[in-house]
């Protein structure tokens, strides 16, 4: 538990009142339901120039600020189908609306697979009909829509909490997400859907889950290839009569904290499961001249493939730390900067103050091996030059990334 | 042969009449030195923000515009090394200075290897004295340039010409590089000395080189991280009486396309020797609205790490190249562009003015299949909405990058 106001409960999506999901898997195919009726919506979308049919549709779909349902199919991204693919997702959503009793405007739909193919209509439509039969709200409902999300996710990945508010009151958050490969800044490729039983107006919901965003999913990289089709989805449906601003018309800071570990728990699950991953990867940038320098520097190392081969071959190798952190277009002096290596309770300085402590044969430098042997390990950089601070979320570079995505469309 | 007006000749560095060189490989440890007395020179440099001593010091050497001669070692990049590695580069110079009877201001250094580590001035020192006493102009001694400043390098680098100036008189270009990791844009870890006969003002000389280094090292890409050290440096000894301007004062077209031709063909070299590569990739971008545009996408794709992934697994995935197009920031319509495989004499179009050709099982996608089963891959992506032109070279991202990189220092 991060604070005492936020406790982790069982759950998931469904920890949180009035939710009802469902998902399936046949084949390569999987499909979720999520039915939350009548919920305010915010919505995070790609950057990615080119965007996906299903991207296009929900950003429309959300526009008037509430959705019932989202349908999230993976296996296929539904991207560069052209109108075919427009097509494909009002089909997808005239199913949903008849099986689910919902209208059609209020479905969202988000999809992740491969890009360019057609999509599997029969064996799409059927999923959706045979969800659409089984959703309620049980935690093993909730894990199935995880699950039916995956594509070369390693583990299904789910998250969920209970937040007293200032005044007191208890709202609940709950939340799923699938990401493993074409994850950077900026979303990538990733879906997470976030049901909470708040009471907001779209644009208060959207501002909190923007600062949640930028502080998670924005920070996490995989292998930095930014996708078509990544969707957060944040769905509000009231139910606990609390509201998300309190009496000074502010966002309830402990909802935000909340709303926040939840997104860093998803942010970090997903850089663990990076494909071929072997470790997880912290990079704290501290005292920084701004808050752009600090993400830089953090994304910078993060994502550089000679950080991320030295993190897999247990090498602590802070000279490619320094230069990854020098081509971040941040500003600082490499004379004043501090580099150590931790884990667990280990802590390692390598470069103090712009002075190597890291030269082979020192303790440091065997500390810094000893440390690099962990799974979880964290890159702290300080660049001692102003009080931006920054963390990042990543994971190494192992034969087995390579294995994944040499083959992966065949 | 590019053209009728440019020779391709034996020589690398001493093809150019005045240069004596010499290479040394003790360990890992290698030493090149190049005398070409009294040359007008013109250098560019990493943009990294932490830049080793030895570009620091050089970069301040190249000023007054003239040096005669480049010493340049292999296995310690000289880089955040403190004062210690400042004081390091002088005494390098002072040895070279006393052994080749050059003066002191007139010696620019260059490094390459391990970031961090003190240099190991015995073993240096001593391949300095050594390397002196052996330089002359011979085919040999430019190979044994070319292979001294290798690191991870497998092949050394070197090419030469003769280029005929507009007015009929004839000129050389000869040149070693090294480069195989840490190669992004605006030249990473790479190194490449240039030796020319023409008669130069340094202005002009940096003008030319500025063009042809835009058109290949700024356009290559191993593995995206820029390094603290890259260096090139151009050195026009004036031998050949001929001059770098024309009658009109403008830089001779012919001189400009040899200049370009040769730093693309170690460009080249360069991707095709990336770290763990099975394949060389082009990229080449048309019908951009921008120049930049057209650069962007082009280094977007060749970078995309599932793009190179898929590249090593003979998997025509259009889809990521359209992904990571999207990515760059460019501006374009992915409903107007088109795609296409190349190799050899076979081209396959996937996507032709944004209708998609290579789905499962169609004879395009058979055919892109055979040319990804080449070793030399273009991929061409028509933008189709302006008229700006850009190549980007790269390679394949296989299992030995990562093994290359997870123990280098160790």
């Amino acid at each position: 538990m991060k604070n005492d106001f936020i406790k982790i409960i069982d759950g998931g999506l469904c920890a949180v009142k009035g939710v009802e999901v469902g998902g399936l898997k046949k084949g390569k195919y999987g499909l979720g339901i999520i039915k939350s009726e009548n919920s305010t919506v915010a919505g995070l979308f790609t950057s990615n120039k080119v965007k996906a049919a299903p991207v296009l549709y929900t950003k429309n779909i959300i526009k008037n600020g509430e959705i019932s349902g989202i349908v999230a199919n993976s296996g296929n991204a539904n991207c560069f189908t052209g109108e075919e693919g427009v097509l494909d997702c009002q089909k997808m959503v005239e199913i949903a609306s008849k099986q689910l009793n919902i209208d059609k405007n209020q479905i969202a739909i988000a999809s992740t697979g491969v890009i360019g193919r057609k999509m599997p209509m029969d064996v799409i439509s059927n999923l959706i009909i045979e969800t659409s039969k089984i959703i309620k709200n049980s935690l093993q409902a909730s894990v199935d829509v995880a699950k039916a999300i995956m594509t070369t996710d390693t583990v299904y990945k789910e998250f969920s909490i209970e937040v007293k508010l200032l005044n007191g009151e208890k709202v609940r958050i709950g939340a799923v997400a699938k990401g493993s490969g074409m994850i950077a800044p900026n979303m990538a490729t990733m879906l997470c859907f976030i049901t909470t039983d708040v009471i907001a107006s779209k644009e208060d919901l959207k501002e909190s889950l923007k600062i949640a965003t930028d502080l998670s999913f924005n920070m996490v990289v995989v292998d930095g290839d930014e996708s078509t089709n990544d969707t957060i989805l944040l769905m509000a449906n009231g139910k606990s009569n609390s509201q998300l601003k309190d009496e000074n018309s502010v966002i309830d800071s402990n909802f935000q904290e909340g709303l926040n570990f939840v997104c860093q728990n998803l942010a970090k699950m997903m850089a663990k499961d990076g494909e071929g991953a072997t470790k997880f990867l912290e990079v704290e940038v501290i005292n920084a001249k701004t808050l752009d320098d600090a993400k830089s520097v953090a994304i910078s190392v993060v994502k550089s493939p000679l950080v991320k081969t030295a993190v897999f071959g247990d090498d602590p190798n802070w000279g490619r730390i320094v230069s990854a952190a020098g081509y971040s277009g941040a500003d600082f002096n490499p004379d004043i900067i501090t580099i150590a290596f931790e884990s667990e309770n280990k802590i390692s300085y390598l470069v103090k103050d712009g002075k190597i402590l890291g030269f082979d044969g020192t303790s440091n430098l065997k500390l810094a091996k000893e440390i690099m042997d962990q799974k979880n390990i964290k890159i702290i950089i300080d660049l001692n030059i102003g009080e931006f601070n920054a963390i990042s979320y990543g994971c190494d570079f192992s034969y087995d990334y390579v294995k994944i995505n040499a083959k992966y469309t065949t």
